[in-house]
Formats: structure tokens, sequence, C-alpha cells
């Protein structure tokens, strides 16, 4: 099938949980895509080990954590352990590694689960799909002709095969998950010398089955030994513990990697964890490697080359971090590269994976900075404070975007209603926190993060508290996104002649997904009707015939809210409505979410006059006219 | 490997839920298992549909439901419809399925997951074991040469292959779950003619994709139209309605099985829906069956040979009880079975089963005439009325046993401390409700039903208000539990030569479950310690040795006990000390929870005096006395 001259939508370079998260969402979003990585096989042992809330929710959301779930082990606490040289080592602290009161997620733990079975989840999902990684091929070289007047050249991308062979492959983007040291950054102009930041610390990590009566072997632990150094310990899957040890101990310092032995790490932790007694019973794999931390000054050539993951930012393992912020770089990227290859976004919206993910390595960065720091002197009580502080990034649910034109700070936000007064946890360039409601059809208790699969889709959530007393504001709404003088409406005939042209493969397990339930109104958003109101108060047959076309996104708010301990929100918080508005909605209010693909808040919106609808209407065609293209061109047709 | 001549632990006749669910347990066990069928192919269409909560716990316990949940659609709710010949077709009432009020379930729904999807779990996990189902397989008959002293012959059961060839499979076991007209029901003595009970009613079953704007169609649905009859909607996979039309409107009642066509089922389904369109764009199956309820006099032969499932009993499949109850019939003899073949049981163990599923099956004849009684009629609220009194059985959750060996009503339940104040829900012969504890050493919150993987155990849950003042009295009873002159510690020296000589299969996801963890103790038991104290106070090291072993059941009875919808216990019941005995334990109140290995309670006791540890281990041995079997001799050994 695959021809020399073919033009690949989007070539991604490097295998690992970035690229393959990329292609997994393209390739199920119909997009052509091609994966190629320099190993000749899948990361079979060591690296990166840790999925946090956030990525849970994610991979949930993508219907492919059930099994990683089943396999992990699940980290809920962190313990501290210190020795100094009059008191022998004993546990200082012990505590919930996300407490509701300070992370609000769904899945309040770490899973540890070995990249590799993250890897083999998606090359599942990429053979059912049609896509397997091409492997043994190595990126040397991209070429990228300057794009002229209404006429873009494919982008070639050369590589080298196992056996000494030079290609090329031809895109029409090309983004570099090739890791700390991509060769596609090493292409890109100006992004050769990435920013270097002062520590650069030598690490030893150890897989294995431990021997030890240490008691402490199934949460996240922190053992610190005067003069002795530091050790991390994680539990992982198969009855195994990772431990991961930093060079900074007394006579540790300035060791160099290819001095540090398997028997040296063993020593060091002997010595941590004495009295007591440790042992391996078996070692899968030890790993050393000394760290910078860095951000690439450059994350995009021309909005056609991109880098993710660790090509473009590194840092330490030690709050594992790495895996899940590489993989939500290109979570972020394949919704927009998407929508500008099918012509229905501007290619400006690609400026915001830019601005959006830098911000993100920089803060995380500078979160490490301060973490390995604690760390490597073993101060319990900073190390604890700085946790805190950051747990919420750490998670991942604390992750947010500065404004740009997918997140909109000064707008009906700020401005209107909702402004000062407001506390509601809907907040535009961050995550909505997950929330679950009763699903009308079908009265399943839903959570409103994962309920509607992913296709790429904006979700936009209309809320009010009285269907019946909504109606006309409803309808006008409805209306004006429906209006052909609006932005969606062309859009969404645009999109519907895109998808029929270049669909969605369709796999077995759609049968049973039902994907087009969502599709009804638009390829573009799915509409979304959430209300206090209670089941009796009205039929999915009243609404306007825009929401009528959704039926199952019509929910009831009438849940209580619990964390993962079993414990109820607060009741300012015990609702989906009370959670996003911070309140109850009045009976003449009218309430609008605007959710992007990847899960975070676009803009949020709040009516309450005479016109609601028709100003919400507005409002909204105002957010996706920034960035959505309703002009009849495709990009491909220029290609 | 297979020879003619080799000799099963247990022929199983049929490989439905019945035979499957038995088969996959006893291989699991480590039981040298045949499963015949004379089916060409596993069921591919039509069928039984319905798992109800009890069912999906069992499959959870057993690490086999994810599948099915991500496959299945869940009914939350009922909705009931009617027209007279005065009012033309409404809703008359919508209400949940499993209110938490009346059923206390993890999973308050009933899972529809075509039948063939359940055959398709097992059937691999038996692949996993190196057990395959040997299809086109007819069982003609048995030959069951009485028990000689001390000199037991095996059972020479007799098929015939699909080319017509007549052989013959030794077994020290038979079990019939070859539906209802059951060929090794026909070879039983005195089994021949099943009681046959009145009403034996002719239905039409539909499975397909409909069109219609019938609004309820993702709920369960009785519809009743005056004079034209009544139909069961259900939803299916797949975006499929399963119809059930029982022919007893005007007209319908006397028609023969062969007068039946798939028109005239959808006419009557169009007449009683109308004035709704009810249209079909595909029909997958139809089906038709004429229904007795009936419950064979005899469910075994000289506990050598057994039938379960519809071989045993038959009722209407309005319920969606008949796979249910078929599937947790032969849980419930396949454990019994891996014991008495161990030799570590005695063999009346197996009078357990006989009584116990014969209780059962004439519960569901009882229940099954009344309310397809009611619907018959079409009377709304006697329906309603039927369901509500009968919603507890109907789960799963509410089925008990009466008192034997196994359940001791009698016993300390009765006469000590726990009489006639007693609230508490563990009792002796019902299912443990759900209850979930955070396990100490990881911290994470768990389901103490399903957190222990089944490996043919008891489990012994011991609890305590303050570990470190019951400490002497822990010590006591773990003590009474490991001495030699005990019942358990010589079983279970028993045990471990057993299993070490016949061992349950390792397959690849025990590297992830670590069954092990388990089995330190006994393979005959696992001990449990629930407290309510807090974490800080004591350390898994302070428990007696005996508990010490098992790391992995010792469990903090510090979480929020929360239903299908978020909602919290009430205070008498928040808590698993709460919630299995009723409120909390005095600093110096000891508890014991015998759990059998299908989870239903065997005995419950309760202790305060100065010697309430070797009380309680006297109790327990005194248990276990009943039915084990700690004389040197193998039943095996004499075949």
């Amino acid at each position: 099938m695959e021809k020399e001259d073919d033009i690949y939508d989007v070539l991604v370079v490097g295998a690992g949980p970035a690229g393959l998260m990329l292609a997994s969402n393209l390739a199920r979003l119909g997009i052509h895509v091609k994966i190629i990585d320099s190993r000749k096989d899948k990361t079979s042992t060591g690296r990166a080990d840790g999925l946090q809330p956030k990525t849970i929710e994610t991979l949930k959301q993508m219907r492919l954590c059930d099994g990683l779930l089943e396999k992990g082990v699940k980290v809920w606490d962190i313990c501290f352990w210190e020795s100094t040289t009059s008191e022998s080592l004993h546990r200082t602290g012990r505590q919930i590694h996300y407490p509701p009161s300070l992370v609000d997620v769904a899945d309040p733990f770490i899973l540890l689960v070995h990249q590799g079975m993250v890897e083999d989840v998606f090359i599942s999902d990429l053979a059912e799909r049609g896509v397997r990684v091409q492997r043994d091929t190595t990126f040397t070289s991209y070429n990228l002709t300057p794009m002229q007047v209404g006429r873009v050249q494919p982008i070639h991308s050369s590589y080298v095969t196992g056996a000494g062979e030079k290609k090329l492959i031809k895109s029409r983007y090309l983004v570099g998950c090739d890791g700390a040291r991509s060769a596609v950054r090493q292409s890109m102009p100006n992004s050769k010398e990435a920013a270097r930041a002062e520590n650069e610390a030598l690490w030893g990590v150890l897989d294995g089955e431990l021997d030890t009566d240490f008691p402490d072997l199934w949460s996240k632990v922190v053992v610190h030994g005067e003069g002795k150094g530091s050790v991390l310990l994680i539990p992982r899957e198969r009855n195994m513990t990772r431990l991961y040890i930093e060079m900074t101990g007394e006579g540790q310092a300035g060791t160099k990697p290819h001095e540090l032995k398997q028997e040296d790490v063993m020593d060091i932790a002997r010595s941590i964890i004495s009295p007591y007694r440790l042992e391996w019973k078996t070692v899968e794999w030890f790993g050393k490697y000394s760290i910078a931390q860095r951000v690439s000054p450059s994350f995009s050539h021309d909005n056609r080359v991109f880098i993710a993951g660790d090509a473009s930012h590194t840092h330490t393992p030690k709050a594992a971090q790495g895996m899940n912020t590489s993989m939500h770089d290109t979570h972020n990227l394949a919704w927009k590269l998407n929508l500008v290859l099918r012509g229905l976004a501007k290619p400006n919206l690609l400026n915001t994976y830019v601005s959006e993910r830098k911000k993100i390595a920089d803060d995380l960065i500078a979160f490490d900075k301060g973490h390995a720091d604690a760390f490597a002197k073993g101060d319990g009580e900073v190390l604890q404070k700085n946790f805190e502080e950051n747990v919420n990034f750490i998670s991942g649910a604390g992750v947010w975007y500065n404004e740009n034109i997918l997140s909109i700070f000064g707008g009906h936000f700020i401005t209107q209603q909702l402004s000062s007064a407001y506390t509601g946890l809907a907040r535009p360039g961050h995550l909505l926190p997950p929330a679950s409601a009763t699903r009308y059809i079908d009265a399943n208790p839903v959570s409103l993060s994962t309920a509607i699969p992913p296709l790429g889709q904006f979700i936009i959530h209309i809320l009010v508290s009285n269907p019946t007393a909504s109606s006309s504001a409803l309808d006008s709404l409805c209306q004006s996104l429906s209006r052909p003088s609006s932005v969606l409406q062309p859009c969404t005939s645009k999109a519907t002649r895109s998808y029929a042209h270049q669909s969605r493969p369709r796999v077995p397990h759609d049968d049973f997904e039902q994907p087009q339930r969502y599709l009804q109104a638009s390829e573009i958003y799915t509409s979304s009707f959430v209300t206090t109101a209670a089941k009796p108060s009205f039929e999915i047959a009243d609404l306007p015939p825009l929401l009528r076309k959704s039926p199952w996104t019509v929910y009831l708010d009438d849940l209580k809210q619990t964390d993962g301990f079993g414990t109820t929100a607060p009741d300012r918080l015990d609702g989906v409505t009370r959670k996003w508005f911070g309140r109850d909605l009045a009976e003449k209010e009218l309430a609008v979410v605007i959710v992007r693909p990847d899960g975070w808040v676009g803009d949020v919106g709040l009516w309450d006059g005479e016109r609601r609808g028709e100003e919400a209407g507005r409002w909204v065609n105002g957010y996706f006219g920034a960035f959505l293209d309703r002009g009849e061109h495709l990009v491909r047709a220029r290609l």
C-alpha cells in the first residue's frame, strides 16, 4: 500500500510515549500519520514508570486505561524517613499523596506501570487503525522549503535504515518526539543549543525485587541519611521496587557516569536503609544518567516542524513527570494538527501549542529545581513543603495555560457577572475539575471528563437550572449556533465534508462505544446540556432540536460529588454547577463552558438578561471565530 | 498430552455460562477438568444477556469483568408504560432499578452483555490455563459404580463425536451444565421428570437495532397495552434493543411455538408501542420459547454426579436470572469439589451444594411465578410491588442459604453477645455486604469483597478497635489457629503438600496479581485484619506472626462508605465494622467473620472476655472441624 512518494499528513519521529500518544490521536482522527523509531524494539525494561492522575484521566477518556489500572501498582501515599548522626533511621512523615483538600482528581494516585506497557497500549491502538511503528529507522535531518504564496511544499525528512540505506519521507508536518538528543531539534534553526540549567546531577536507578524488612515498600518513600545521601523508593508492578539514588552524599558528588556501578548504588542504598536489611532477589534494570534541566529555546520551526517531550525539555525523574508531560505535549498538539490539516482551523492555532507547552516546560523546570534542591539537601521539611506547594502541578490537574486565542481570560469570564465574585472552578486555561452527573437517557452516573469519547471535538456545556423557564433562551442559543451566518454552522458543514472524505477509522470497539452518538450535531463540537432540574420536570423531546440531536449528552446534575476516599464534597462544591460556577444558577441564568478537545477550559460565560440566549450564542461564535476557518479552501489542496 | 484412559477430576458437560464458570474455577484451582459441549461453536447470538450486581462482583473478584464492563450496556433504571382503552400510552413510573435503600451492592446496575461475550471471557481464561472446550461432543449417558469400602471407581461417561463415533471419558466427578434438556439429568436416577409448574407461556424474543421515537430506549421498560399484551424492552450493547413478548394478549394465548413468526412479534410490539413509531434497522436474532417453571427433584447422584444451571431449574427470562443463577450454582460447587478432591474436606461438604442451590432454585421459581403473573396481567402496581419485594433477590445480593455445616445459625451468632440486639449485616448464610477499607501496606482504598483474588480460600476476618489493647487476645487467637492440635494447622500442612503436588497453574497475569501474597499463612484460608484504629497507632510488625505473614490483608476501617450514586451511608453503617456488626467495637471486643470461598458468610462471632482470644480460636477451629478433613488419606489415592 505504502509508496515512496506518499505524502503523509504528519511524520512522527520517535515511538516513546510522546510520539505514540501523538500518532494514536492522529490515527484515531483519520490523519495519515507515519511513525518511525531508531530503536529495533519497544522499551522492555527501565525508563519511565509513573502515570499521574491527569494522565490516567486522559487514558480513560481514550478507553486505554483499563489494562494499565489492572496491572499497575497504585501509590496513594508518600513517606519520609530520616537518620542523622544522633538519631537512627525513623519515619518522619506519612501522608496521602494527593489529598482531596489540595488536589481534585478522580484517581488520586500515581499508577506505576512500566513505560513499555504504556507503549504497548498505544502500539495496539495504532495497529487496530492500520498504523505500525517503522523501527530501525534513524531520522537524520529535514528540509523545509519556506511557504510561497498559496503553495506549500512538503517537508523532506531523511533517514537511514538499519541496513545503512538512506531514504526520504515526505510529510506536511513533522514532529520530533525523539528524546533528549533529538535529531529533529538539532535540525531546527535556533534550537541546537538548549538552555542549560545549573545543577546537573548523576542518578543511579535500579529496578528489582527486594528482600528487606523495611516496612514502607508500597508507598513512595524518600529516605535520607545524613552524610549518606538520599534514596527514593517507588513500588513497581510485578512485586518490584525502583530505587533512585542521586549521587550527592559525601564522597558521591563528582562521580562520573562511567564510574558508577550497580553495586555502588546497592551499597549506598543499603547504607541509607540500615539498620533495615536490604538485598535484591532479582535485578531487572540498572540505569544511570546525568540530568540537566533544559528547555529548548524553540518548540517549532515555522509551525510546520515541532518538538515535544524530552526533545523539548529534560529534568530530573523524581516527581514522575517526564512521561506524563511528554504525553500531554503531544495530546495538546494532535487535535490542533487535525483541525489545521483539515482546513477547519487557521494555521495560527498551532502557535498555541508552542506557547502553551513551553510555559508548562518552564513551570516544570522551575518546580524541578526547587524539588531537586530539597531532595539533595535531604531536608524533609523543605521537601514536604515543596511537595505540597506543587502537588497540584505534579498531578497534572494543576497545569494551566496563559491567555491566548483558545483561553480567553479577558472575555466574558472577567468582565461580566462572573468577575470578582466568581468562585467557580471552571476557569479558562485550566482543566475542568472532575464532576459526575446522571446521564438522562440511561440514568447512568458518569464522569463528565470521560463520558464523551475523544473525537477531536470541543464540548459546549450549556447549563440552566430550569429547562422550562429557560426554553426560549435555549432556543435562541441553539439557533445562533446553527445559523448559516454563524461561524460554527459553515465550519460544521465543512467538517462534514472533510470527515466524509477522510474519516475516522472505524474499529471493532466502536460497535460498543457508538461514537456517532456524539457526532450528530457537528464534527467540530458536541453540545452538552447540564441541569439541576429534576428528571420528571422535562423530557429530552422538550429541548431545542440541536440538543435533541445529542440525547447522550443530556445530564442531570443530581449526584453527590465524592472523592477517591468516599468523602462527599463540601456543600458549595457538591454538584456539577456548584463545582464549575461556585454556586447554583438562578432560574433565569444561562451558563456556558467551552471545553477544548484536550479537556482544558476555553472560556466560561454566564448570562441572565432577556436576551441571554442570543448573547451566549454570539459569544460562543466569537470564541470559535478566533481560530476556526470558515473559508472553503483546504490546506491539503494547497500542497 | 491427553490420553483415552486419562481420569479427569471433573467432567463438565456443557460450555454455557454455568459449565464455563465451573471449568474456569476448577482449572484455576489446579483441578484436572474436562469440558465438552455438543454445539459446534460458542453462542453467537441471542440467549441470555444480563449480568446482575452479585455476578458482576464475582467476575470482578475473578479479574474477568473489565472487558465486559467496557463493552456492556448498564441499566440503572426501570420504566413502566401503560395504555388502556380510555388512555393513550403514557409513562406510569420511572425508578432506580437498584435503589441503595433496598439493595446494597457496589455496582447497582444490570450489565447487558451477550452470553457469547461472557462465554468468551471464560474460554480465554481456560485457554490461559491450557484447557479448551471439546466441541461437537454429545454426552449420552454415564455409568456410576456405587462406592465400595475404601474404593471408588471413576464415572464412565459416554459421548458421541460429530462423526458419530462413540467414546468414553473417565472422571471422578461429573457435572451436567447441559441445559433444560440435560442428558446428564436424564441419566440420573429419579431426575428424569422434573417438577412442573402451572403456567407455561410462549415467548418471542427479538434482538435488533430499532428505529423509533419511543423515548425510554435505554432503561429496562415494561410496556402494557390493555388488550394488546405486554412487551419488555431491554437495551443491549451495539445499539441494539431486545424485546420480550409473552403471548398472553387477546387472541395470543394458545399460540403454538411453530405458529409464531418474527413479523407477529413485531406487529404486537408495534401495536403496544403505538402511537410511537417502531421499526427495525436490523434484526440480529429472533427466538421463541415455551417456558415451564421447573426444578429438578434431585441435583445430585451419590454426590458424584451433579446438575447445575438450566439442567436443574428453568423459569421465565424476564428478570434476567437464568445466566446469573446458573453461574452461581457452579461457583458454589467449584471450591467444594476442589477441597473434597484434594482430600482437604470431607465428601459431605458436597451435600451443601445440593441443599443450598436447590433452595435458591425453589426461591427463584416462587419469585418467578409471582413476577410472571403480574407481568402477564399487566398490572403495573402489582408488578412494581412484586419487583420491590424481590429486588434484593434479583440483584443476587439477597440470595441466602439455610443453616448447614457451612452456615451456622445456632452458633455463636445467635447465642452470645450478638443475639437479639444484633443489627449487623454480617449474617451466616448471607453475602457479606460490600465495604471498603484502606489497605494498610499501600494505603489503597479497596473493596473487601474483591481485593483478595479467589484462590479457593476461606477468609477469616478478625476485627478489633485497638490492636495494642487487643494484642494478647490477637496472639491467643492466632496461636490457636496455628496449634498442631487444631483443625486448621494440620489441614494447612496437608494443603501445602496437596498444592505442591497439584498446583494452581501460574498465568502471566499472576506476575501483576501476586497471588502468593495471600497464601503465606495457609492455602486453606487467608487471615484478614480490620481495625478502626488510626494508622499511626500500630505497625504491621506489631501484629502476631500469623497476621504479619499476610501484610496485604491488613485493613484500616477509615473510609466513608458510599453507594453507586455517591451518597454516604447513614452513620450507623458508615464503616466496615459498623456495616458488618451494626456498631463500633469496644476496646476489649474481638470479632470474627468467617467468609466462604464463594463470598457467603459462614459464621460471625464476637467476644469480650479476658479469654476472648482462646474462645474465638476454639470457635474458628470448631467451624472448620465440621467439614475439613485432617486425616492423611487423600480421596485421589482411593480411586
